[in-house]
């Protein structure tokens, strides 16, 4: 590893875009997880200045991000969109800061580790202070493939997600909560919605409430028809489990829930593989849980994900005369897993490490 | 075709389940139709008794379905469940009424038609009166692989649906309503729901507000790790496209939203498909409407689908080197065109072939 940080002795944490809504899942991680540091500091955009937020019992105020912000910052953890990561944080990983940032500024970049700590934590090795963060519904799936492809070598991916509001920020969450409540009342005219005036507000553009929505993020600039989102995956996926030639179709889907993203997974592995030797695989591995049990009502949603720290995975199953293939549901903590505990668990392997 | 119904002249047409989702939006659409009829006979179970319906602005008492219900009846549209089906129908068919149902009681019977009548009008020849309706999820489908299986060969498909709480009937639509009610001000809370208490119902056996759930139906009794749901996906995909060997793998998802199921498609065929191939076959197809402008923020959405007789698709794309494969998103009315819509056509076809 590189150049650790200056100060010697203390401890000292930003985190970076700490008002959002996976900021403030930061904070909350840092405090359940004991995370160890002498003083936390938090940055936000200049709106957000002076606000103060609780840690461990104390309040503490927000500070607006500036040129030299991370003077005297051991780690940054950040979660501060992809226009502010560019700008603030090579600077900062120049200068000793390590840098882990949640944004897919730097995802792609082959001089940066994108790292799953259960999945490629030797991704690490080497690392120039900056680290990426994974993608929220990459991450959900990825902490099932992760495990089959060491076992059973994954070849092709097929993946439908049913991604919350609260993946777009706290403002997701309440213009789906507002819109809910303008259509109280008028439930049953739905049906013919031609008779109801539906909400649009600024967030989604289209009514979120009572619907699902084929796009998260935007159209792929290079017009593949893909979303950006739909991309990350493939993407991602490629670089974090390092199969340059894996295939992926992924379709991006937004629906009217507050946290928890889902995604059904069809993958194919040059291996065969059984039910019951994929369910063996997951059980034994870091993070994930095994939900998975129709007969007895067992299987995951992401309500049962939200708020913990495993990624819950069931469905478990197999077409007739597939033996290399396998479907599989898979629900994650968008906030926890999906952001904010998989940016503190990157930074409690980088700080072992040293 | 085999012996037509009984009366001369005068048509009489029951709705059996007339109370229920699908068997009011058969009367409503039987009226926006002006389906030529002399006579509505309303049926349901006796609990109903009684109940009035309007029909073309005059109220239709719903009578109890009894031994001999289908005495004078020419047409009967039947929404009542596999249990009702398998003792009504088929005396019924003996006796000269042509029975459509929508229940899956005899979607399977190699001697029972099962018909979406814009994909495959042709299975009507020699029905003997008993005709199945196709899923509501297997029909949004396959309006949308229909067309492109006719013209590129349809060899493999990948599904994950999003479907709309109607499709288990109103109480479905009232268990998600009533579920939002009591959630009502503590959608903050949700991100930690060991904080909340979550409403559960006997609908859905979890909450289904703020949720997706990975199971519709119930879980196949043969083991097979699917729902019965899914499954109608293959077996109703082979027998309507007839395509013996066609691989499908069907993940079906209950989503908080009230009418409208969307599904998300991987479809491989014979030949090559271009995008563009794919919007020309499908802009010609009858009961189909192409919503495909990203850029422009056009892409088919549950509520848009509710209320019209069209099936929306968009999203139509397909990953670097994948020429025969495509990814796409159809939408569309569970309970019209998942339902009462195909039923009616399926009569009307019927009829006009006497």
């Amino acid at each position: 590893m590189t150049e650790g940080p200056r100060s010697i002795g203390a401890m000292r944490v930003a985190v970076v875009g700490a008002t959002g809504a996976v900021g403030r899942t930061m904070l909350q991680i840092l405090e359940e997880r004991d995370f160890e540091l002498d003083e936390l500091v938090l940055f936000a955009s200049a709106r957000s200045e002076g606000k103060r937020l609780e840690f461990r019992g104390e309040q503490v105020t927000v500070r607006a991000i500036h040129e030299r912000w991370f003077e005297g910052i051991d780690v940054a953890l950040a979660s501060a969109g992809s226009g502010v990561a560019r700008e603030a944080l090579p600077p900062a990983a120049i200068a000793g800061t390590i840098c882990i940032d949640n944004s897919s500024a730097f995802r792609m970049d082959p001089a940066v580790p994108l790292v799953i700590p259960e999945i490629n934590p030797e991704a690490l090795h080497g690392h120039r202070n900056l680290i990426a963060n994974a993608n929220c519904t990459a991450i959900t799936a990825l902490m099932a493939l992760g495990p089959l492809h060491g076992r059973f070598g994954l070849r092709s991916l097929v993946t439908s997600s049913y991604q919350s509001t609260s993946g777009i920020g706290q403002k997701g969450v309440r213009e789906l909560v507002e819109q809910l409540e303008k259509l109280r009342g008028q439930e049953e005219q739905l049906a013919r919605p031609e008779l109801a005036a539906l909400p649009v507000g600024d967030v989604f553009g289209r009514t979120i409430a009572f619907n699902v929505l084929a796009i998260c993020e935007r159209a792929d600039p290079e017009g593949s028809g893909f979303t950006t989102e739909e991309l990350k995956m493939g993407n991602e996926a490629r670089k974090v489990l390092r199969i340059p030639d894996l295939d992926v179709v992924a379709t991006a889907v937004r629906v009217p829930t507050l946290v928890g993203h889902a995604v059904s997974i069809y993958a194919r592995f040059d291996a065969e593989v059984t039910v019951g030797e994929a369910r063996a695989t997951l059980g034994g591995a870091a993070g994930v849980r095994v939900v998975d049990d129709l007969d007895a009502g067992l299987y995951p949603t992401p309500l049962d994900a939200a708020g913990i720290d495993d990624v819950l995975v069931g469905r478990i199953r197999h077409p007739a005369d597939d033996d290399h293939g396998l479907a599989l549901f898979a629900c994650g903590d968008n906030l926890r897993k999906g952001a904010a505990l998989n940016a503190v668990q990157i930074a409690e392997l980088v700080l072992s490490g040293r």
